[in-house]
């Protein structure tokens, strides 16, 4: 029994899904000239979906589903187009790498572009289809990880020559237009991260994920990208009996110091975003929501180095409604990015939906609105099929309709905003504010002997109502 | 590319897990004789586990990870040995095919056994494991999956094959002492099943499913297995808006009809279960909790066939204490079996661990002792190592501890009623229904106008204190 | 200190809300005509709320918020008058009787009409401010509590009396079109109830309770109600340290066998429902949700006898989506009644707060279309005024609200049933079971062997997609 | 009708509670000499618990209910005497103010020495009873809001006045041994506060908060109290449609500012502290969580001014672990004080029970022990007797059995140290970092250059097991 070390990881490692075997699976070839054969070249440059034309808007009353019935990217709504309101992202590893797979199931996406290995020329194929898809959904951005585009290596080295031969060719693919809203290193799911990436208790680690991210910053200034994103999905714990948390907190601050230092050195101007999450996989995040993130950010002199990427699945699993997330974010002066998803309101983990919520759509662009876009910011599609829905179309199909839905949210601030009545309501619930006591009061001069004398000469307030029914009745007017 | 449908779709499911490449492992071999070398034989008889020793009961003041502080199998406790209240079982699939991988990490499990294929050689050397952990623990029963313990074949009768090949070595290997607790057929991992196996819209995944089922009642039989499980994993929805309920309940309760029909044509004696588990990876599971299990076993007049398999973790995602899980179905005469497992109090999804509340064992083992026991079910081990845990020790240690943490509150119990306190309490609650009045009552004779000419002679009724910092108090002392 | 004891206890119990004293009020005069002042007598025929019109339906583009935009009570829809379908009724309870208090804040509605007694002559001035509230909100239909609607006495046969007087004064005031939906007992609110009503340890409170409720049924049939409902409040438990879930489980089936015995002696045709609710203010309430239910009626031959008053923010505390419990109610045949309200996604415990979400309403109102409609059920507004809306005219607000969000559910199910695609996406996931082979199964003759031989016969089974995604935007294309 | 406002609304406000009329309650009189008749006097001094003893330490076999088995007060523990490690306090809302009532049920406690009414007169003995249950318990601290201790009066002069006379005494009663752990304003139960007190859109309610808190701070310095505590029970909103949380944010740092000028200007040199909790009644509390009000008190320069008040029953309603807060509390210099009590696992709103969980009290103290104590802190009891209890002596078996679940824990500490098992496991898993690389990265030297370099340097990275099951194991056995 003296295997190879390195076939028995890499065969170990597929037994969790591979527990039953080879089944038969009709060929696909996506190529629209069957006759010819699907060419097994990774120049391959066939139609990745040949079905599928440029996705257009039709307008509200149309029943294709292939069609946009609200995004209209040229439109103008508040001075600005409406692609630039939104700034769409299509998230490389949901839609290209997203197999389906959950803990109790194997894959269940049979994409006819994929031929089953991992090697470089797959991700090659793999980064054409991509831009195809980005090209006919009318998008402008996407997002990524390292590791989804190019394949680990044996090395280090082996791999950072993997991704720089990806990253060429998506460069090109690019053109003139087209650029990242964002990259990021994949530091969760090797297992050599298990214990955390900036975290782990191992020195070996926080070296090796450091150098991961000196290599994702290159990459991603590279390549244009708008900003850089941290997702500590392993910066956490499981337990804290077996945890020096302090420790581990130093250490992240260590790290993201490291990294805006390097950020600077090499001249790249794009925004570090953190990512806020309360758990999963971890217990605990050391990210939490958005107040824990802006507190470490602060008790480590980092405040001014990095804005959030707010997610909203991510904030409801928080215990936060998503508006108040991102509110909580611009009041912060850290609204950076915002993942658009959405989950399930019964259930206890990430579910990445596709947001189709009308109410909850308006919300965050009501939030987008008031901080004037979130440009170099934008929307980044971190949403994936469900593990059910298997077509090459429904790829299209969902995000179609996420894009339709924020589309939709934006049209209806823009109604929001013409009545006036909601924002009245709110103006007149402050108004005893918008008075001279009032403005010594927040200028900070209401000492409490000052106060104590106006509260006897006043007596007893006056409180009126809150007004929450007509304030949603107005709100739901709009929708 | 015209690739072989069978290689596409085998790397395809690995895909998810093997984005990395292949890293460097130190060969490890677990034969004490190293010089031999590993057997590369499927008949290699050395041994798994060479440093752990069988595990022996040392008490309480055993500072020995590797003992047993408070189990002592044949130590006699309310007229039963131990290991006759508590029917201990190792569950294969956590800790055998359990590869630590999650939703977001690849595995990290690398067992010294595994030669990284799925082969039926590996899976009878991995059989020999799981017979030496069980006998090294002092255990004398094991649960298990059929594609778990056997590699899925090309076809059906391919994969009966490889499963009866499994099989036979397991019966040898059982010997006369060891038996399963329960078999049970895997209808969730393969995407086949994606929409469920009986409830799938599918007739063809049903009929799939109803062979696969028959199939593993067989083996279970011919193990001499106790007790056959169904856990509807994926019988249930993600979305109310492309699911017919209604048929595909009642499809499920023509499923396990037909299920019950064939255990009986056959002569199999063993109790059917249902495994209650309200959600994940469904948002909805139909066989929500005990008492959503229990309405569908009367509705459909399948209740006498079926008892429950209840799981802690699974209680508590349900919105349900594990003692009243447990108390549901010894209520509804269901109390079939027990998963001994807990979850993390502040985390949404399955986390399986291994039980270590000293309290909440105390009320598990309180429930058991009321019931008189479980035979023929008893407490699997549905829990597992922790992804950080990969230590091969860690298996024995996480076993020892939760072994240790039931017979700790099987002993509690033992206290709670040589103490005979609280349930002095609790009848005292209810003396006034000791009485003729309160016989009339609950001989069902109590009508609305003799009650309220009762309610009007006695007037205002007085009404005790309920204790509750008593019966806590009084509960506490004994842990 | 000898005092007496009624005034002790009376004053005892407003210690919790009236721990600061007393506040200068200005005094409010309803009546338009202020030169008469108010009348002190109970037979006060005054304007109650002077300010408000009838409500109109004005269409979609009104602004006026007293008006209704999506409700017209006349109109025709689906072959019934919206009202038919709707069937709304107003909550005493919370719109009488709410006072804005909750755990940690004392009352804030200082209604106009309210004289701070707890008087047989303020319970009547109250009534007849219901009524002036349902005809100027245009609603057939009430829902009331005993003693929501008439002061306990010093005896239950006071009690009675004092109930009787004035419900004598509604059956005036209903004239021949206004009926309640429902009547129920209050078996949660006073002390003696705390330990449950037909769930208390003590026989005395038992019999009350039963007296209660033989009261409350005559009276509801008196008044022409077409349900009575049991909301179990109280009937659950704290711990089940000091409980004796069983004796507790069998008394409540005893009691509820009464109350059927009951309402047939008398000839009281309305349907009895059960209202589940999980917890609050019980950790464990019975009636936890729909399928609990279901099993209790089940288990112990009621099911016959009652239906189920489905209140969506039961559901969701329940971990269950109201469209789920609505839908599980009706393939239970068990649909009798909705409460229409809805919670906050982020709070544990029940907000009571009116619907106002859009795709939530199209769903309730899908089940009730498909159930035929829900008469004699209807939906009771089960819902109340956040704390902080205390005018007078927030009452009509809320409840326009409510009634036209249903409205707007009622037509975008219109517009379901008309476009198609949803119903055939599902019509078409279900096809292969719409063939011989389906009806055979379906028919309870598809045994395992049978099955086994098509499994072989067939092979691998073909899995289509679930275009869950497909289904999202076909649904929010009506919204 | 016109009625005097002032009895309006004296009586409006009982209404929610009283709707059930006037029951006999048995006469109780505590006095031991019943001959002569319960004093009416406020001077009354008889005593208020006849029947119980002051409290001893029995050891832990003891099975008198009204002992304590772990506390024993001047027993030695690491180097203090127990009682200064735990410094517990008893909560004068709960024990004295605590009605029984909750959202769906009236006030059931008839504590023997209330009159009913909420006269100065009854709030002098309500205080006598205070410090009899606190020696009698052999506490020394006691906590307190203002207005529970002294009834409001008609004008924010008389209410001073009230609480000045209530004071007096109280500073009497305390003798030379006996201090408040602190004081606070209750800022959440009068209707005026329905908005929040420093956070109310109502200029005027501002002032009479700031007023309000300026007495209270007063108070407590008068008495002697060692920490002031903040509770924004309605500092937050119910909807974030009508509100502008930014405006609220801002005038709530203006608000603490001038506390803390306050302070320092009358010479108060009392810890002032934050208590954090992330919901109920609002639906969302401004301090949220522990880190929520760091980030808070940074942003606003406040940071070195206040400590944390942490909660453990709204750690867990904010989705943490007690000890997650905890930690938290102290990793960011701010652990002043603990509210000890627990809430249930099940449930979403805070059931402020006394915490008798063995394990979760180790936890608490592995804090307090890291923490060198918690002075001038303590442990407050922020708990209540179940609704359900309502004898007097639940008041001492609730608070004897938290304490002694927290003597336990400490116990356990010691335990835990002198093993020192699961220290030195912890200390392994970063000994790493214990090198010169570490010191070197720890001291903000690790740039991603250097890092790079060492990673290729050193290769794929071992990454040992966490070894969290036996953590567990370790864990418990010093239960």
């Amino acid at each position: 029994m003296k295997m190879k070390a390195g076939r028995i990881l890499l065969l170990l490692l597929c037994l969790n899904v591979v527990t039953f075997g080879v089944i038969a699976v009709p060929q696909t070839c996506p190529a629209s000239d069957l006759e010819s054969g699907c060419s097994d070249s990774e120049e391959w440059k066939g139609e990745f979906f040949p079905g599928i034309p440029k996705i257009k808007y039709e307008g509200p009353s149309s029943k294709n589903p292939l069609s946009f019935k609200w995004y209209n990217a040229e439109e103008e709504i508040l001075g600005k187009k409406m692609k630039d309101w939104l700034r769409f992202s299509v998230a490389f590893w949901h839609t290209f790498r997203g197999t389906g797979g959950d803990p109790f199931g194997a894959p269940t996406k049979n994409w006819p572009w994929e031929d089953g290995t991992n090697s470089v020329a797959m991700a090659k194929r793999r980064m054409r289809a991509n831009f195809e898809f980005i090209n006919k959904l009318g998008v402008d951005r996407w997002c990524f990880h390292d590791r989804d585009i190019a394949p680990d290596g044996e090395t280090l080295e082996e791999s950072n020559k993997n991704l720089d031969e990806v990253v060429a060719l998506a460069k090109e693919l690019q053109g003139s237009k087209i650029r990242p809203l964002w990259g990021t290193a994949q530091l969760f799911l090797h297992p050599r991260y298990m214990h955390g990436g900036a975290t782990s208790p191992e020195v070996g680690v926080y070296a090796y994920a450091a150098a991961q991210v000196k290599k994702a910053i290159e990459v991603t200034h590279y390549l244009g990208g708008e900003n850089y994103v941290f997702w500590g999905g392993r910066e956490g714990y499981q337990s804290l009996l077996n945890t020096d948390m302090g420790r581990e907190l130093d250490h992240l601050a260590r790290f993201l110091e490291a990294a805006v230092a390097y950020k600077k050195k090499i001249g790249y101007n794009g925004t570090l975003l953190i990512e806020p999450k309360p758990q999963e996989p971890t217990k605990h995040q050391y990210d939490w929501d958005a107040a824990t993130s802006a507190n470490f950010l602060r008790k480590y002199g980092l405040i001014g180095e990095f804005k959030l990427n707010i997610e909203c699945n991510h904030a409801t699993l928080s215990g936060h409604s998503c508006h108040h997330e991102l509110e909580t974010a611009r009041l912060n002066g850290l609204l950076g990015n915002i993942d658009a998803n959405t989950g399930d309101p019964q259930t206890g983990w990430d579910t990445d939906q596709f947001l189709t919520d009308i109410a909850e759509a308006t919300l965050v662009m009501l939030t987008v609105v008031k901080n004037g876009g979130i440009a170099p910011g934008g929307f980044n599609f971190d949403a994936k099929l469900r593990r059910e829905s298997t077509d090459v179309e429904d790829l299209f199909i969902a995000h179609i309709s996420g894009m339709d839905t924020l589309a939709r949210g934006l049209r209806n601030v823009v109604k929001l905003i013409e009545d006036g009545s909601l924002d009245e309501l709110v103006r007149k619930r402050y108004e005893s504010f918008d008075t001279e006591i009032g403005a010594h009061i927040e200028a900070g001069k209401g000492d409490f002997e000052y106060l104590e004398k106006k509260a006897i000469e006043w007596g007893e307030p006056k409180v009126p109502s809150a007004k929450q029914e007509l304030a949603e009745m107005l709100f739901q007017s709009v929708l």
